[in-house]
């Protein structure tokens, strides 16, 4: 293998590869990357056997070949090489040389069929979307993505076609147990989208996703039963789906909520993160009083004392005095658009439900907490 | 205590005290900030019982008094406060009411009575200095200082009065044993200055005296042998001083040093940083090879490859190659503004002098290392 590349493409690919690999693992090629050289260009891999990554960049090519070095040690000596082009080739005993200007590396590789096999994706179904719907219903939603691995089903964003009544849209769900979040999205080609029931992409393949939306322009995504494709330009992800069933969260969303409060985002964020600062470290709880025309936010802690402050809003239903954890709210303030948001329950042992009229189909759960 | 004071005094005093508190200590006081309201201001005091820092602030002062409360905690309500003024009052059993707009906060306390007596400085030699000679001359030795707490005599900047051939100046020396930085600065009132050995700063009060630096202007230095005072504006620091013998370190500075190379500053520091990359993590060790106008930098690594790169030079002296900890000179290239400089050695066994024209009365030794 020997090739020249340009250093721009290099530096974008390996740049994606470092969240793929793996950082700590017990089998060295996952830490890897691989580079296949072929006619016109370079083909670059990751994987953590859950999450792949591929990028195809173009290159002049002397010989062809492939093998593999460590992804990160690859990605800190190229950044740092001034100059245009690199040089790469292949030496004895899976060496690979790297120079640019005066600069010469040799780093210690691992032959590239010990590299695990490129994942298949079949009977997919394809959906062409925008990168910044796709991208805005992530941010909406995997914040509340569980971050403990042993709920495996709860560890990823739930995608499904779901029936609007005007017509079928892209439904994205994230909870971890103690908060909710829901987009639905109207994206061209949902009526042919035939995949019969949802899928849960895995945290950091959602992640991967959303880093993918940040360029703009349309993104392809295929979707079946065990795994996905993500692909946009030079640059390919498949993922391995999660296992398990997602729970059946429409049951959490509260209907029939006669209590409802409008209040200032901006400002209840603010409160928020004040009182917050006296909450107890691990659970951020503070109670939320509603009174007519007024929010009361207090919270203490034994070690610290207590912090309250009041905000205006409109509100005319029942007194109500509840416990949440602040950072579910700041999750959700953070996330939305509207300058307004709603806060609306049944009473104090139901959840609080979030939405707003600059977030159309966007919803958010929180569970009470007692204090 | 009862008081009212600007949000931005309270914040660049709580700020301060960040760094001189202590994070995790024995002694709960010792994290605490006191606040002490007199007349017209209100002075801030922190301190580790090493370093200790005092600043006075202007006050709506209702009622005198002073108490103690967590400074971060403080630190961190305060910056969230949507108020110009804060307003400040000591309750029972030594809780701190804060209040700005509508938020209120109680924060535990400690009597002020607990709080360590302000250390006094007695028999100090004054000097009036200009805060950006003492900030170049701190920034161009301190990273030398030993890291290793268990050294006492060099965890700390050295200080003293030396007779140059132009009348005295003010030295400043650092060394970890490795590696020695030196520089001579030209102060008013050196003639005058009484102090007849050298003192040693320790690690943290140097660190505090260059972030006091930064704002320019003048700064006040008392020394004494055991304590010394800072102050400039509404800030003071008592620093206790580093207790032993600082080595002699004028044998480590090589004379006649015969061969001498002189490099591009920026071109080497570049070349070292790549070098480095597949240099072993500990020790950064990086070969270096003096040539008739061409200097040739090495690493390897069992465990991930090896890198070379050479960079032209003016040197017509032996052919040498000496091994480096790599950070050592980087350090080095990143504190001095010389566009060229000069390394000089008298053989392999021996210390690298370096100096750069740009860089008057500075010079930097480190000691070579076995690869």
């Amino acid at each position: 293998m020997e090739f020249s590349v340009r250093k721009e493409d290099l530096v974008k690919g390996l740049a994606r590869s470092q969240a793929v690999v793996e950082k700590r693992t017990a089998m060295p090629i996952l830490s890897n990357v691989l580079l296949d050289a072929r006619e016109d260009k370079i083909i670059m891999r990751a994987s953590d056997l859950e999450t792949s990554f591929e990028g195809s960049y173009p290159a002049r090519v002397q010989t062809q070949g492939s093998t593999t070095v460590p992804a990160r040690k690859l990605f800190e000596i190229v950044k740092e090489l001034p100059a245009e082009e690199i040089y790469l080739k292949e030496k004895e005993n899976s060496y690979l040389h790297i120079s640019g200007a005066r600069a010469n590396f040799e780093l210690v590789g691992i032959a590239a069929d010990e590299f695990p096999a490129f994942p298949e994706v079949t009977d997919a179904f394809e959906l062409t979307v925008e990168a910044k719907i796709l991208q805005e219903a992530i941010e909406k939603t995997m914040f509340a993505i569980s971050q403990e691995d042993t709920r495996f089903n709860l560890a990823g964003l739930y995608v499904e076609k779901f029936q609007m009544p005007d017509g079928p849209a892209l439904r994205c769900v994230a909870t971890d147990g103690h908060r909710l979040s829901l987009i639905d999205k109207q994206v061209d080609g949902m009526e042919e989208f035939g995949l019969s029931k949802g899928v849960i992409i895995p945290r950091k393949g959602v992640s991967e996703i959303r880093k993918l939306c940040e360029e703009g322009g349309d993104i392809v995504l295929g979707l079946s039963k065990e795994s996905a494709y993500v692909s946009k330009n030079e640059v390919k992800l498949i993922l391995r789906m999660q296992e398990g069933a997602f729970p059946d969260y429409e049951v959490v969303i509260p209907k029939n909520t006669q209590n409802k409060a409008f209040v200032n985002r901006q400002a209840f964020s603010d409160v928020l993160k004040r009182v917050a600062l006296l909450a107890t470290d691990r659970f951020q709880g503070v109670a939320l009083e509603f009174k007519e025309g007024l929010l009361e936010v207090q919270s203490q802690n034994p070690e610290l004392g207590k912090a309250s402050e009041s905000l205006e809003m409109d509100y005319d239903g029942a007194t109500l005095k509840v416990g949440f954890n602040a950072k579910y709210f700041l999750d959700i303030c953070n996330a939305m658009k509207s300058e307004e948001i709603s806060l609306a329950f049944i009473d104090e042992q139901n959840p609080c439900l979030v939405s707003g009229e600059g977030d159309p189909g966007y919803l958010s759960v929180v569970m009470p907490m007692r204090l």
